[in-house]
């Protein structure tokens, strides 16, 4: 199931694990450097490989032509991390094939001629690779990889030569951002080859304290040895910061309710909000959820919410009469909120 | 009716109108220099006059000495606004009379031996006057007053030589405060003889911009003067708030609406909450509802989560088992709004 409707292993502070795999075809140059014939080929080529297979999985996938798609369409799809920022920026000549459940998805003529993604909810790195290596043998079955033995899969950036695996998590810090911790913990994270994002990958700031943790290196170990590495990483991270929510409730629980229901009074009733304070709400309300304070909603609740508080969405779902996004936005979440209150 | 549970004339900017006269008994010391049988004397001598008046107005009031109250129940009395905080702290010589509807209170042994108090919601300080004449000359006709046919009545203080009365008006005045009009309004004021204080009157600091107009001058102006230069004051200084308010509103509603509402949230939902921001944000809701953004509740909850938020009602009404009154204060006026809500 989805990341969003659902919550998974260490669901407390990890929302998702993500799995990428970069691939190109053999004797097509690189998305960059080809012609209209070829970056049609390798649409169709990938196409066919899904939709043709013999194995069950290739019913599961919709075609999509990102130069077909309206602008908010396109930018649903990144915002459900479906897709990244740079398939939206090349959409002219990029496809998408999304499996119905949105867990995976083929991103094609994106930087590399093909890249697939699985996300699942919570700590589940392994089972998003299985899954991934099956397709990948699919696609393999019909169409020749550019492969070196020696190097590996040969990608159109050398940063992902090898492997061309990025295996990232998406983790909910609140009390070590607002503690203080996260600065010396993003330093030795570097140092032991993870890199730290934000929201939507590469070149994103982090926001409502929600942080992206992947491998830097993928090349000289193997996709076994990246995710057990990841995985390490992310039980010590997720220990540190459970500590620190174990402190802070210690301390002085009754601002952290004062604060965590606050937040929900807010987004109940607020008629104006920008994104930014929206994701820091949306923070506060999640910790609720997570350590219990907030019994009014669930993860997935939150979850929606962030998804629908993104600007496509809101374009898409929202009063289409009015031209503000933060008016859009606060009646939206509001509405969700409202139409999802558990009874307790 | 109590100003608390009413709207009165002007009732948008104008909470409630109070009249208060000062009166000293002839041939007995003044409160601070007179001994217990003095004290007792006057009491009793007061009591008397109302209890065992002819008038139907004779049974409206209820006696309560004030040693004989809690503290609580004295605070109680001052957070009202039925007693004044000196009669509070001279409680081991002073009594009260309130009549039931708690519109008229009346203070003995005080700063001078009596104080006769009357508020009315919105604007009616010439309705007080007539309320207060009718009992003073009841009490008048028991009991000598100590008055001057030059200086009038005579009292305690100087400053209240004459009429001994001050007329005040209780007025919520958040744009005038916030876009920094006060300022100049203030000098302007003061040049003419209008005092402006704060919510509980002498020495108090403005709260939650309830400002409380009065008449500085008690002598060589009959009491009917004084009140009429404090009625064209007065409808100023509506006329003032109201001309913001429409420019706030026409500058940008929405902004104004998510003010009041998310007020309307943080009450709702807060766990924890000081006397100074509960004020703050009362004033933002107030004028939610002056302004008709705020329907889910109207000026009589107002009125009574002013007087609920304050120290003495949160300890007589609140759980008895919290120690912080802050946290009190939060369960108190959520459970007061969310059984005040109106259907819309």
């Amino acid at each position: 199931m989805s990341w969003i409707n659902d919550i998974g292993p260490l669901g407390d502070v990890v929302l998702s694990s993500r799995i990428r795999l970069a691939r190109n075809l053999a004797d097509i140059p690189f998305p960059q450097a080809m012609d209209k014939i070829d970056r049609d080929s390798v649409i169709h080529g990938v196409y066919r490989s899904i939709a043709g297979s013999d194995s069950p999985i290739g019913e599961e996938f919709q075609f999509l032509s990102m130069k077909d798609l309206s602008h908010v369409d396109r930018q649903i799809l990144v915002e459900k991390h479906l897709a990244s920022p740079d398939l939206m920026k090349y959409h002219e000549r990029s496809a998408i094939l999304v499996n119905w459940q949105e867990e995976c998805s083929i991103m094609i003529n994106e930087e590399d001629h093909i890249r697939l993604q699985c996300i699942l909810p919570g700590y589940q790195l392994k089972r998003g690779l299985d899954y991934l290596d099956n397709i990948d043998d699919i696609i393999e079955a019909q169409l020749p990889y550019a492969f070196d033995p020696n190097l590996g899969y040969l990608t159109s950036c050398p940063t992902n030569l090898g492997t061309g695996m990025r295996a990232s998590i998406m983790l909910h810090l609140p009390i070590l951002a607002t503690t203080g911790q996260m600065k010396a913990m993003l330093q030795t994270l570097a140092k032991i080859g993870v890199t730290v994002r934000g929201l939507y990958g590469e070149g994103s700031e982090v926001m409502g304290d929600i942080y992206q943790i992947s491998n830097q290196i993928t090349l000289g170990a193997s996709e076994e040895e990246i995710i057990s590495n990841l995985e390490i990483v992310t039980k010590q991270i997720v220990q540190k910061e459970k500590q620190a929510r174990q402190l802070a409730l210690a301390g002085s629980r009754i601002h952290l309710e004062d604060e965590i229901w606050r937040a929900y009074g807010t987004m109940l009733h607020a008629r104006c909000m920008d994104f930014n304070e929206f994701m820091e709400l949306l923070s506060t309300l999640r910790l609720g959820v997570e350590t219990g304070i907030m019994t009014k909603i669930d993860i997935k609740t939150i979850n929606r919410l962030m998804i629908m508080g993104q600007p496509g969405h809101l374009r898409k779902y929202g009063d289409k009469t009015i031209g503000d996004l933060d008016i859009i936005r606060a009646e939206v979440i509001s509405k969700l909120l409202r139409s999802t209150e558990l009874e307790n």
